[in-house]
């Protein structure tokens, strides 16, 4: 028999504990001049403010940590023999570092697997956090079976990047900050607008701030050349991501069978955005906000800016956006790829 | 006879006040990678916190703003007849776009005179901001003239980029705040490190943070390419900045009358820094911290960074460097320049 994991508010709130001392409380900032693009209420007039939740200020530079500790220092309280073994994972962007990071703090071994191909910046900095990298080839088989073979070899145990119960309990302790800093600051957020690729964070943001306010809508952003969330949600059957192409290299992945039925049950619309769009929103964060997002955590932001028919909606006067990390190749920005 | 104007804590608190509401209090933020980068103590073997005053997020994008409101609005409120002639000044850079933001802001013209050849952009800007750029040939005697011309033909005032009273007292506001916000972090400062240009923002840091805390130390920050103010230190006597040449671009003038006598008997020393420094000390602001800071902003941090002489003090536990602005074209990024 399989036992389903819990994934709740109680279980955001024990992340929530676990993570505290080790990922930042990140700082909520706002900003007049992108406030005023995304405009007035088209039935009141009253002015709407956008508050951006900056998780590019977070450890390792995305909101991924908070997940990856939650999974790993769980891991290492209730079954501390099986953690010794280590932790393996997947990736070549944000959650390997993360979870690299994770297993320095608890003292335990990681091993991310990462395609040949990985810029050796990323190579380095995994193994920066004392990790050990075992190269495969690039292909989605490969690095699958390369993770079974860790496994088998070390006994270490599997951190999926989004559909894992604690990685999503974890990364919904952003919500939960989120909604608190909001009222501090004086706009309790009507919604928020999460980016998707698998679905860790906004289902576990999902989870979170419904169970603290049911009348918070959400909005799920997503790149045009990534839509399979958006096909999904239209047809309310899976549907799985299948050659996506977006410079919003963090969300390119599927739903996951933990993540989708949240997301299916909960949200209001799945907006996408173009590329051109995408690319747009991430400099004016730049400019004006003097802050450093990646191209990922900008498609929130672009459904806010540039989306007429989600503009046009009424009772969004505050508004919560996530800024999932600021990773970016400094020798190569967005708007000057050739 | 001249009356000289009074420059003290008594005209910083006044200009705080004058400006709340208007100028952000922008925030004070730390990073672990860069206090490490630091280092220790000498000789105690503590370890050592960096805090970062951000006036990259101030409005215009730079403090800047802190001044020239103050100076506007001190007209405005004391003599409005000559104030409701207009402003005028002599800028390509964030001096100008703050003089007419404070403007508009106070509903009084500004003028400001640019060369003809600053980039459209920098002309758009302040355009922006519904000012009348003047153009002239590019000669720091054509922006003379240039301006005098405008004030005999409306009567505006001119309001000096550094060398006023009332934007020192504005620019002093930065400390007030950086001081209070440092002691309420648990960090009270030991230090400031200022980036030094004409001295304004130095001279009125030097004014809050010495009547504050007399025994705070205080450091100028300049790059070698740009080193009047350390010559001069050095000799104890002006000397004028002539063809310097760095990325800085914010720190290339001549000290002034008034801010040159307050920081000859206040800083304890005046640090250079290489160009090369200056772009690397950018770049892991850029890359570490996710905030944009301009080259001449990355300078005091240069200077904790890189420099050995400075590192090797003792007592530096809690180091304030202010970034003063994060201006930045973004199709020209200080490490991609050809």
């Amino acid at each position: 028999m399989t036992v389903k994991e819990e994934i709740s508010l109680r279980t955001v709130t024990a992340a929530a504990e676990r993570i505290q001392g080790h990922a930042h409380k990140t700082a909520v900032l706002t900003s007049t001049t992108l406030s005023s693009l995304f405009g007035r209420d088209p039935s009141t007039n009253a002015p709407r403010t956008l508050l951006f939740k900056c998780e590019n200020f977070q450890r390792v530079g995305a909101f991924k940590f908070r997940g990856a500790f939650n999974a790993v220092s769980r891991l290492c309280q209730e079954t501390p023999e099986l953690a010794a073994k280590g932790i393996v994972t997947h990736s070549s962007g944000n959650h390997g570092q993360a979870v690299a990071l994770a297993a320095k703090l608890n003292g335990i071994p990681a091993y991310v697997v990462m395609p040949s191909s990985a810029p050796q910046v990323k190579k380095d900095a995994v193994k920066g956090y004392g990790a050990t990298v075992v190269e495969c080839v690039p292909t989605l088989q490969a690095r699958e079976d390369t993770a079974a073979k860790v496994i088998n070899e070390t006994g270490a145990t599997f951190i999926h990047p989004y559909n894992h119960p604690d990685v999503i309990s974890g990364q919904g302790t952003l919500a939960l900050e989120f909604l608190k800093q909001a009222e501090e600051l004086g706009h309790p957020l009507d919604a928020l607008i999460v980016p998707v690729g698998g679905g860790g964070m906004l289902s576990g943001c999902i989870t979170a701030a419904k169970a603290i306010n049911p009348n918070i809508r959400i909005f799920a952003a997503e790149p045009l050349g990534a839509n399979d969330c958006a096909q999904s949600f239209q047809s309310k059957t899976f549907v799985p991501s299948v050659a996506p192409k977006s410079i919003a290299d963090g969300l390119l992945t599927s739903l996951g069978s933990l993540t989708w039925p949240i997301i299916r049950d909960n949200v209001e619309d799945v907006r996408t955005v173009t590329e051109d769009n995408i690319i747009k929103a991430t400099r004016l964060i730049w400019e004006r906000m003097k802050i450093i997002v990646e191209p990922s955590a900008a498609v929130p932001a672009a459904v806010a800016l540039f989306d007429e028919e989600f503009k046009s909606l009424d009772g969004l006067n505050n508004v919560g956006i996530v800024f999932s990390g600021g990773n970016v190749d400094m020798e190569k920005l967005p708007w000057l790829r050739s």
